[in-house]
């Protein structure tokens, strides 16, 4: 426990993704962190920004790996801009169930928006994975990967 | 221009707040980042952090300020769980008009939750003076400050 937060399971998805027991649509790495598309995206281009430690959220993720995770969504939004000639981005973190997190490893929310395009609700739609293909193809290019 | 970002301008809201030209209820300062409450919460103890130095949002601040950004985030969220007797922490940060940015100057909203309280929608209401003092000297206490 670190105050009222459960100790971290190494069973959640996103774990299963770092140790490649589950297939992502990955589209950056680097020493600290991992960033792939959601497969329920609330707008095309929605990425997952993950710490390679484990983390549940930000109550127990370290100082150091909390800003190697926003460095890396600045990353990921700046090519989000391009990829998917966007006008902002939304970027969100839930932690804990009552926060609406769902999967208990620490996920950044990067969303390139466009004006008078409103984010899908969470989970509502599953994309072709067609689509995904597609889409973290093109974050890959803007990245210059 | 940062890629389609406009230029930073030093006449928003929270760059008169740094300045001391504007009030505030600060909760936290530190070198590089500052951190008071917003005065239109979407939930009691609703925070914002801010780089000290002027940035639009996550296109434009520098991969280090918004590292700094998210550190203090983490301190505050720590702190708003005690403060609030919260069961987690929902944060966000919107960078330009396109993602329902207001004041263009990054905010990082910090925002303490309980199972079964939703969010007030954004810019609903200005909460009364004498309940924001109350709040901020609540994370204050928390921060140990």
């Amino acid at each position: 426990m670190v105050g009222t937060v459960p100790a971290y399971d190494d069973q959640n998805a996103f774990a299963k993704i770092l140790r490649g027991e589950l297939p992502c649509f990955k589209v950056y790495e680097d020493a600290r962190t991992f960033a792939f598309l959601d497969i329920m995206p609330r707008v095309p281009g929605h990425t997952l920004v993950i710490p390679k430690a484990p983390a549940r959220g930000i109550l127990d993720i370290s100082a150091d790996d909390l800003a190697e995770v926003a460095r890396t969504a600045k990353t990921i939004a700046i090519a989000a801009m391009k990829a998917f000639d966007a006008e902002g981005i939304i970027v969100q973190q839930f932690s804990e169930a009552a926060s609406g997190q769902v999967v208990f490893h620490l996920h950044m929310h990067v969303m390139p928006m466009k004006s008078g395009v409103d984010l899908l609700p969470p989970q509502s739609r599953k994309e072709d994975a067609a689509v995904l293909d597609n889409h973290a193809a093109r974050l890959i290019a803007a990245l210059g990967g």
